[in-house]
């Protein structure tokens, strides 16, 4: 970060009741971290859980080539790559850190000159709209981007609200200036991705449409309003896709200034005249309803020219959000990769709700959120396992309405289910588990949602864990496991519904639920069926009931997991770890085996069949950059090893997490890598969500200070922190010498003082 | 009509205040008429102004095949041919007449045995879903269509109401019961028609989803609700579209029994076991809103399983509008020629709105109509001739309402400007002019519209005809007419322009609107610009001023005229016959070229190029399959010839209705063709809609009570009516005879008595 740009005294006043914490947290978000290697997280503007990612693309790397599926489209998960010399453009939306994409929607880019409508091959911006770029004059704050684009010598900044992008572009002299709107690209694209576009020019500064799309989302839709703080001389389009059917619509010369425009491939282009340094701004909205929803998203959340304004308001609410953990470390490196790690955090879910809460739901219809703010973009195979549980400390009213539009989800669900992954109205299905489940046992467990509300979440995580037909769940209920002759994956998905169902048995039990707590308390028990004592690991077993024979614990891929081998699965038991250990061989022996795990040499083949790690995301066998691990390193606390956990989460924190474009080791998962980070910073971890339980590590913090909604403070302080102090001697909360090894909600939540004794020696 | 299905004492009650009106007229209705050849009117049961159409489709013939334009399509307008031999299912909206067309909406199909998804070819119905059918068993009425499925012995029964369609299929005993349902199915289909497709199962009685589609309409969507009167017992789906991402769709078995179904080329079904004779219902409500939407009407308006409630309720509802105009007639096929003429002007334009009033605007939004119902389907260079007339008087609440559904379309058109074919939220621009002024200036002179409502409706209107890039206008507005080397059709275009924008002057001198005035009684003239004094006909000019060399009276394309060659569409000068007769060298000359016409013997070749119409639509050289003649039959009025008027009505009332299928000459055109002769049949005709003004012809009924919304009877008396007696001796209005050969709209809407006296032998 370059620039002191947020004005201390406007923080002061707008950040209301933290106003003692006038600090510029802004200074250590460095947006880039994340952009190079496989982070997959973007560098544009968002304010904290947006619904506008104003972010530029480096390429269009479409998903599939020929038929053939396109390896390069997955560096371009957020359209950006850092590597990249290019701009094609800047787009609304972007989803930060997931390992499958969509989303950039509503292409803008900027140009002048002879009007190219193509974006042009990549290491030749001149053969399309794209444009040269350089590290050296980009700017990526919280809610700010800005890079000069070369081609044309175009100034590009973006800023953006909750539902409008804000661009402002310098322009040099020219007759011949154009803006281009391109309603073709996307993320992940491919031929017919685009189901079907369609643009309005409403005047001559004002135009409207919408993008419907079929990919990850199968049935999805964005609406716009653009609104330009000048008015366009002329405008057109051109329609890339083959027309079926013009019919009278020929009576018109469509291409040129026009106001009509629909089909599935189209790119518009507005005109303009300009002055040497002339800025022409464009506010651009999006709506999930209406381009109707859009235009009011439009009018309110922006009434006026003024960038730096917006900007301003944008990066006051960035401060207001990463105040609420205000950190002292030992040095700037790491205080960056904190509140970065906290600005990932605070990224999605995202909101969709238009200003009057209306929104689309899953059935297609427009529903009105009454009484909380709807979110979508839950990626809940990574989030449920710490960044729902950190929103469930400093974000609770945030997590609430998180769980209230999970719940809107589940009503508006033909199949009757919480979401697996929620997709602007649509589910798209991805990864294992159903572990909305675990996110709202954590918040039933901890008193965070209550009363009818907490028991129609009940039911609903209940009745979600029951769909038969739901990916081998039919058998798991009949079989007690997933056999690996009837689903793929068949062990991932034994243990995560084992854990699964042990959460819903959880809130069951705080809401003396006993009915539903014995029939899942049982299920959870299903964890042991995969567990093979002849090898020491889960394995895939059949529907007979033999284990299948060939079976290699390195693997991933048809062997019964996913996005994780047997050495790390066969630890996926966070809810029962002692009984894990026992069945393992004891305390001295599972010790052992997780030494090996973080010290064993990977074969070349490993990273072969891997797409989505680098080697840098490994430690050992011990995979940071995938998720099913994240609790692994806690797990020494079941044994008399504590001092372990607490040397490899040191270990992980440093090795993993870096203050640099390629300082992520792998996908940030909307946020579940840096809330990894938070929590472990802060010298804690839920490994089992639901239990009301932090496993202590080792803090890497000085201090921290937490505002917490419910009006506590509570300070955390590691005395002698150092980078060789990395052991924690005792644990001290609120004066009181801790005698296990986590600590609780209750003690969180409460406020007061904890106070971590670090040393250079372990204590044994 | 078969049987005398509605009971005489629920009429009475039912229609209130027409209680003195007991008549079943109906019993006069055959939907069938216009079903075979060229008449593209369909059989299917619909309400007054309803927007279901539920009925039979006989074939799928696409409208292209191998890239080429499949000339076959053209008969399937409507979905139904009456020369066919099988019904490939039944689907919920239909165009009315039309010679191009769309829709098709969700087609069902009951079958027995094995499960057949594909319709099977024509003239092989065990090839798929289609059956064979056979006339002998077939029954349509107003609102009411019944027909034997011979092949799989299912007795099919359809009604409805304004949004929802009744089905009641009456099974053999089966295992193997199935109700197919078609998202794939179209009316003028093609591969890339459907641009979604989208249905979920809410339970295991009611589907719901919606239908996307790009064709004649760009951009249209209807949503629907479903709902079995039986639970079935499973069901699936089979998408026969290539699908480009499956993604993590994949852990389910979609094709069974799984709630969503998405894509582009879906058909579903639903199976059953039925005992013999069992009766499966089926309501299906359509929505231009939502799923929600289609609920709401289904909920709304049919909240019973009473099939016979519906239907009887639904003729009723015929009955009523039936009945404003009672007459009496010389014969049963004139009786039925007049009320299936009445049946088929009041199917179209169509309600366009849920029952709460919400409805999607042409911007795609969802608007409210307040105050008013809003109509969609507007052929208005068909309808602003005698329809929308005959609307301004035996119905001018709707007339009304539809206006105000043409001025809320004006609002939301990017264009600005009202509707030329107002289709599904959607303008698809068919054919020229800008004829909704025309249905605004009849409404404003005759004092239908008044005050704030006339004066925007004027003002739009004017904008409208000042479009600059519509279709030729800046042109016609620069030079006086469209240039033919500028743009096609130009003579139509400028001699249409010229009318319309008489119908402006005349609306704006009613509302002392002195500005519009002079703007547009200039313009109406402009019609004199193509009048080529060498040939005694319209010709096509180039924007030098020089007449187009290379020109033959009796072609049509290429030659600067659409639907109409010079012969017919030099006649077009509606509001100004005199001067044009005066031009074209006087009365007697007129009188005479007016009998060539009728009497000329066209060429083979001409029928060649003609698509639409057979040569039963044509007399002599006269055209009466296609509107721009509909007015010459009463030009002779202009001349001293009315008995030439009076002959030649009764013989285009004889020769072009029939009480048989193929008893329409050409398309009906949303009931246009209806329009002419249900006014010709009682003996006066708009040519120049706004004029106020109605030529008199020669009536074909005997008698005929109006019953007027303002509460006055007007009585029609056409004393010693009889075959022979076809012209007019004189007309007697409240006791005066009138000197004048015409009839004011005073004179009719202020009720009382017009007698005609007629007579076997002219009156010179």
């Amino acid at each position: 970060m370059k620039k002191l740009i947020v004005c201390l005294v406007l923080i002061s006043f707008h950040i209301g009741i933290f106003a003692q914490r006038s600090d510029n947290f802004i200074q250590y978000v460095n947006p880039l971290i994340g952009t190079q290697k496989m982070g997959h997280t973007y560098p544009g503007a968002t304010v904290p859980f947006g619904s506008v990612q104003l972010s530029p693309d480096t390429d269009e790397q479409p998903i599939n080539i020929g038929g053939k599926y396109n390896k390069d489209t997955y560096k371009y998960c957020a359209g950006y790559q850092y590597d990249d010399r290019e701009i094609v453009g800047f787009s609304h939306t972007h989803f930060s850190g997931t390992g499958h994409s969509d989303l950039g929607d509503f292409l803008i880019m900027p140009t002048v000159g002879g009007l190219q409508l193509t974006p042009g091959d990549k290491g030749d911006s001149r053969s399309g709209f794209r444009s040269a770029f350089s590290h050296s004059t980009e700017v990526a704050e919280a809610d700010y981007y800005k890079v000069l684009l070369e081609d044309d010598n175009i100034l590009a900044e973006m800023t953006a609200t909750t539902r409008v992008g804000f661009h402002q572009y310098t322009f040099p002299k020219s007759d011949n200036a154009h803006i281009i709107l391109d309603l073709m690209h996307g993320i992940y694209n491919y031929d017919d991705k685009n189901v079907w576009t369609f643009a309005r020019v409403e005047n001559d500064h004002t135009v409207v449409g919408y993008r419907q799309t079929n990919g990850w989302a199968r049935t999805r839709t964005v609406y716009f309003a653009m609104e330009f703080s000048k008015p366009f001389t002329s405008y057109g389009y051109k329609n890339f896709a083959r027309e079926e059917y013009k019919g009278f619509w020929r009576k018109f010369e469509q291409s040129k200034n026009f106001p009509e425009m629909a089909g599935k491939q189209l790119r518009a282009y507005f005109d303009f005249k300009t002055d040497k340094n002339e800025k022409i701004k464009v506010k651009f909205a999006l709506s999930p309803v209406s381009t109707a929803g859009a235009m009011k998203n439009l009018e309110t959340e922006i009434p006026h020219w003024d960038f730096d304004r917006t900007k301003r308001e944008g990066q006051t609410a960035w401060n207001r959000e990463l105040g609420k953990i205000a950190v002292t470390t030992l040095d700037k490196g790491e205080m960056t990769n904190f509140y970065t790690a906290m600005y990932h955090a605070f990224i999605s879910p995202t909101v969709y709700a238009d200003v009057d809460g209306q929104y689309k739901g899953l059935d297609q219809n427009v529903h009105q959120a009454n009484g909380f703010t709807n979110y979508t973009t839950f990626s809940l195979w990574d989030t449920y396992r710490a960044l729902h549980p950190f929103f469930n400390i400093i974000q609770p009213k945030r997590n609430r309405d998180m769980i209230h539009s999970m719940m809107a989800h589940y009503d508006q669900s033909a199949e009757h289910m919480l979401p697996i992954w929620s997709h602007y109205a649509n589910e798209n299905w991805c990864m294992i588990g159903y572990h909305s489940v675990s996110v709202i046992a954590d918040a039933i467990v901890t008193g965070n949602i209550v009363g009818v509300e907490a028991n129609k979440a009940l039911a609903d995580a209940a009745q979600t864990a029951r769909t038969g037909y739901y990916d081998g769940l039919e058998y798991y209920m009949k079989l007690g496991y997933v056999p690996s002759d009837k689903n793929s994956s068949s062990v991932s998905k034994t243990l995560e519904y084992a854990y699964d169902d042990w959460a819903i048995a959880q809130a069951a039990q705080k809401l003396s639920r006993k009915d539903i707590y014995k029939e899942f308390i049982k299920r959870s028990e299903n964890w042991k069926n995969v567990y093979d004592r002849s090898t020491g690991f889960t394995r895939p077993k059949l529907a007979s009931g033999e284990f299948l024979s060939d079976f290699d614990p390195l693997k991933t891929e048809g062997q019964g997991f996913i996005e994780g081998n047997a050495w790390n699965y066969s630890l996926y038991v966070p809810h029962d770890p002692a009984k894990m250990i026992d069945m393992m061989g004891g305390k001295k022996k599972f010790s052992a085996h997780l030494d090996e795990l973080f010290s064993m040499n990977l074969p070349d083949s490993f990273f072969a069949e891997t797409e989505d790690i680098t080697r840098e995301g490994i430690i050992g066998g011990y995979i940071h950059g995938n998720e099913p691990s994240h609790h692994v390193a806690y797990l020494y606390n079941w044994t008399d090893d504590s001092w372990k956990t607490q040397e490899r989460v040191r270990m992980i924190l440093k090795h993993q997490y870096h203050p640099t474009p390629d300082g992520l080791g792998g996908n940030d998962d909307c946020g579940q890598m840096s809330a990894w980070y938070l929590f472990s910073a802060l010298g804690f971890y839920p490994v089992a969500p639901g239990s009301g339980q932090y496993q202590l590590g080792s803090p890497v913090i000085k201090t921290a200070v937490f505002h917490l909604e419910n009006g506590k403070i509570l300070t955390i302080e590691a005395k002698d922190q150092s980078e060789k102090n990395v052991y924690v001697k005792n644990v001290v909360v609120n004066g009181e010498t801790l005698k296990r090894t986590y600590l609780t909600n209750a003690e969180i939540m409460g406020g007061g003082k904890i106070v971590f004794y670090m040393d250079d020696k372990p204590s044994k």
